[in-house]
């Protein structure tokens, strides 16, 4: 049975974001539910299910977006998250930091360590 | 024998951007050369020549930074031109742009497109 | 009598802010009254008085502008708080911030309803 | 018939933007041909088609956002001429990129009447 | 006899800018003239007569905004020139930016300093 | 005996901010340690360390690109303090910003007063 767009975005979210992503969703039914909706259908149904990059790409665009246009701490960090969950490691994320410095230089970028920090420590937790 | 920053900046500069970084350093010279001169020395020589990423990885993230900053379209273009050299397809060059759309929104991606579309006219030239 | 700019700007501030824009106006009194003094001559006296739109109006471009540019969710909780005062629903503030994710992506307009669902439970609280 | 979600926004783009959305949609077909289904589909079939704004409230929302990101010169053409064909004078135009002056400053908004006056020049032509 | 802040402002912007700011006045004449209005008597009437900052301290800060700001090219190439104007030399304008490396990225740097050249040469044919 | 680029830019970084810029290079260490290095020897080794402009004047540049970025809220912090250190006083950072209003808008202004006074209330206990 084929999937809905709905149905491949919710299982392909879940994938990257696990449940952190699921609660973003939660979080708006009672204030703006179609955004959730459109965020399951259209940025994880649509756009992450696209061939040509795999996750881990996918991911490296998302956190280089996300980092220069600034004032995206909360993406940031689930995004962050998602990529641990992808495979990217710890140091590589660091590194794909390290590389917008010559674009977007250094502010922007110890904003994104500050929120590399906070997620490392949590996942650590998770791990043990 | 060693390389120091600037010899190994221009090495990698040249790996990347073939003559059109080269380009962009001699065109400083007159005005601010010593601007050229840190591009070489940081951006290529310290950030580009280091691990965990390689350099279509860094210039995934590169056109990934400089789409979502805006209003760079002539570095847009040297680092399109640079994706190339470093073996990233056309296709994934536009999938790259494609996995920015939920994060900065439609204008940015179309403003990328069409300095692709530049580019990739130059190129096919070129190899011909 | 004509009002000058200043009680005129006064006037237009309370008209839209209640009394959350005289706060702001208070607060910059030791740090940077002219500041102050400025919101209220120039950007209320001067352009929120203009004709050619009315004040709901006003407050759907203000309210696009400060979701668009990110980091001012300070501002974004002040208007959001003026967009009900002029008579703009909840519904239709949601809305507005939905308009702009083709134009700036997911992230802004996320942390635009994050703002949102603070302002609309504390305006809930002042209604009983 | 119902109509899916890329035929709803063929037509909603016909209806703000004429046959200039057409032709953006058109340019993208040889180098990016899903970008433009996107545009289409998401932009215009999911977005533009919700209630509670009407055109011209949608096109004032979109003229911020345009106006207030910067770099989108060409977007804004399209989307002034989009705010004309809904029934938005020159001089709301105007009024509008005026109200955003206290949110972003001078420059962005100079920029915005400068593609204005373009677009108004060619508008007249074709209406006379 | 006191001037009023319209007064006061086309006699800064003239010291200031010279001809050039006269000219992008002159040129709302016909679109959006309160917009012109706006810039002589608060940006230049109001902010530019203040004490605190002498008029090259001004300009070292509307250069470093514009250049950060991005998309701002027409902008400044206004103000490159009116820091010539008021004396600051052309190394220093580029010391100006070259500080700003570090906060913004090379690229925002590299636009204004093809901004610069431009001017440089005009002043230069100028002189002459 | 000459100082490399990382001793000159840890005498300079000292020399503007203070123990507070030390403290960021050292929080960085666990997670980010060449990040540390390279505002170190790039940004205050290199780039600080040059002529054509002195310092307070370095620090009038910074503190208008921050501000003009936005979502800088940490690095405004450390570079109002800088600012202080050699030797701005209050009333002349204040003026900085208020500069700023025409070129990018009340909104990012206030943000800016606010971390001001943060850091002056702070500054005066440890003047005491």
């Amino acid at each position: 049975m084929e999937l809905n767009r709905f149905e491949q975005g919710v299982q392909k979210l879940a994938e990257v974001d696990g449940t952190a992503g699921e609660n973003v969703i939660n979080a708006l039914k009672d204030i703006a539910p179609d955004l959730g909706r459109y965020i399951v259908e259209f940025a994880f149904g649509d756009i992450y299910c696209r061939e040509e990059l795999n996750l881990p790409e996918r991911e490296m665009v998302s956190l280089s977006s996300l980092l220069t246009q600034g004032g995206c701490e909360n993406q940031l960090e689930v995004h962050i998250n998602g990529a641990l969950n992808v495979g990217i490691t710890p140091n590589k994320i660091i590194e794909i930091f390290m590389q917008c410095i010559p674009y977007i230089g250094f502010p922007r970028v110890l904003n994104a360590v500050g929120v590399a920090r906070k997620v490392f420590a949590t996942h650590k937790e998770a791990v043990r």
